[in-house]
């Protein structure tokens, strides 16, 4: 079969590209560790042709995520909810590479909360587009900052970001409730301790992860399973606050790989969830769907 | 008037001596940036010496602070909450110093909260306890970890902990939300914004302060307003939960100098609270509490 697209997702800390058919089955991917922040002084035309240099120049590229950030290679502005195919495949912005490549940048999302305060997302939207099954859908995607993405009837009404992964990390890394830590196994018994402590007490976070020193000061847990226990308070602490609002029937996806998704599946069932993991590869039918409504693909 | 004793503060970051006479005024005071952490291979003697080594050997030094900690001169356990004067007194550790020194070390206290996880406290149970006038008192110590510690007719009835200075100093330093930050000035305005976010979602906190970045991100706050936006929204996160289970009328008064606790007051006002500074030197009062309720002094 004849190769019809390109689809590229290119984020914060991965490149990935897929040399797709018309049917959107992949001919042929390439994923690298070769994420924006590791490209200097712009070079995107020469990072691009390094991974995919022996595709053919003449078919069209459709790329998401953090690649049309201010810290990417063109900037877009946020195209706001609600934000389904057609708004989303409205704004795409065609631009051309040095060596003549049509890539067409997906433009990222943006929400406002309660409060009137911001938030955003840029490849996430594009995962969504391509899980969404219609009706009413809630998903989860898993990350240094994680996206909890309401979908209605195939449109994305509202999202929120909670920097859980990277909190974690600095906790573990830097502050005083990583000195005693020993080990990296994962100690479900310690993980489950750590989400009922942040489903109970959500508000209390500040003054419950202290308890990862205490517990060890006080031989009440294992040093080795600190970390699995301090990791299910924090993912605890957000599953209660990002499932507030939503009906107690709702239906959860998980959009990541086992690997990456382990934890939030584990918590979520913990927390009584209804829960699943969403397809692979949402992305690369994400883009197919905004190529077909950009009127790109038939 | 002949000196009497001497109180010695001794905490994880700095050195606070005081010569004191009978009625316990002092006579002379020793300041230094040599906390515990300051002190090399456990040599406590000469590092005590080379601050007091003038003072006369005889006199019985009351110790309380890090200095009992693991860390520390002499690891005390902790006395169980309540703790008033009495408990406190009795487990005072008379430890001689290899100078002939006779230092009375007092005792940290610990709690537990409602899901049985130990909290703990060295040094600021001796600050209440110079604070403590009677009847229902509500005490704030603003800190690396602060502290809510609540008294009831001269007794400590609990505490809480929380790592809200930690936690900043993290963001601020090593987030992506500390990346745009610019400038150091304190912007009452943005800190206020921040405090009511705080204040009314503390169960959003991993969500919440991702606006920091955003609202720089949507122009909607300039970036030398979001390092006080960041600081008013982890310490209106804390008095939120620090005051959920307290009455509607609760009087607070926050242990600290104006200088190091002007970011509590502010926010506690913003939070309609009935607020004032207590006395200065209270770790002084209480040390000489202490030392008459453990008899060794008149």
């Amino acid at each position: 079969m004849r190769s019809a697209f390109i689809a590229l997702d290119w984020g914060t800390s991965s490149f990935r590209a897929y040399l797709l058919n018309k049917d959107g089955t992949a001919q042929e991917t390439v994923t690298a560790p070769h994420g924006i922040l590791a490209v200097k002084d712009g070079a995107f035309d020469a990072a691009l042709e390094s991974h995919i240099g022996k595709w053919d120049m003449k078919l069209p590229i459709m790329a998401s995520g953090m690649i049309t950030s201010r810290q990417g290679w063109v900037e877009l502005p946020y195209v706001a909810c609600p934000a389904g195919l057609q708004s989303i495949a409205a704004a795409v912005h065609l631009h051309t590479s040095k060596h003549g490549r049509k890539i067409y940048f997906v433009p990222g999302i943006s929400t406002r909360g309660p409060d009137g305060a911001p938030d955003v997302i840029r490849g996430e939207e594009t995962q969504v587009l391509g899980a969404t099954e219609g009706g009413s859908e809630h998903f989860v995607t898993p990350g240094t900052h994680s996206k909890w993405i309401a979908v209605k009837d195939n449109e994305i009404t509202g999202f929120s970001s909670y920097m859980t992964g990277e909190v974690f990390a600095l906790l573990k890394t830097h502050s005083i409730l990583g000195k005693l830590m020993t080990g990296e196994m994962a100690t479900p018994p310690a993980f489950e301790q750590g989400v009922r402590a942040g489903l109970k007490d959500p508000a209390g976070f500040l003054h419950n992860i202290f308890s990862t020193r205490t517990l060890a000061l006080f031989s009440e847990m294992p040093t080795d399973h600190l970390s699995s226990y301090l990791s299910g308070q924090v993912i605890g602490t957000e599953i209660a606050h990002a499932i507030a609002k939503n009906p107690a029937g709702a239906q959860y996806r998980i959009l990541a790989t086992p690997a990456l998704g382990e934890h939030y599946m584990a918590a979520m069932k913990i927390a009584g969830l209804n829960v699943s993991y969403g397809k692979p590869d949402v992305a690369v039918i994400g883009l197919r769907r905004i190529a077909v409504a950009a009127g790109l693909l038939a």
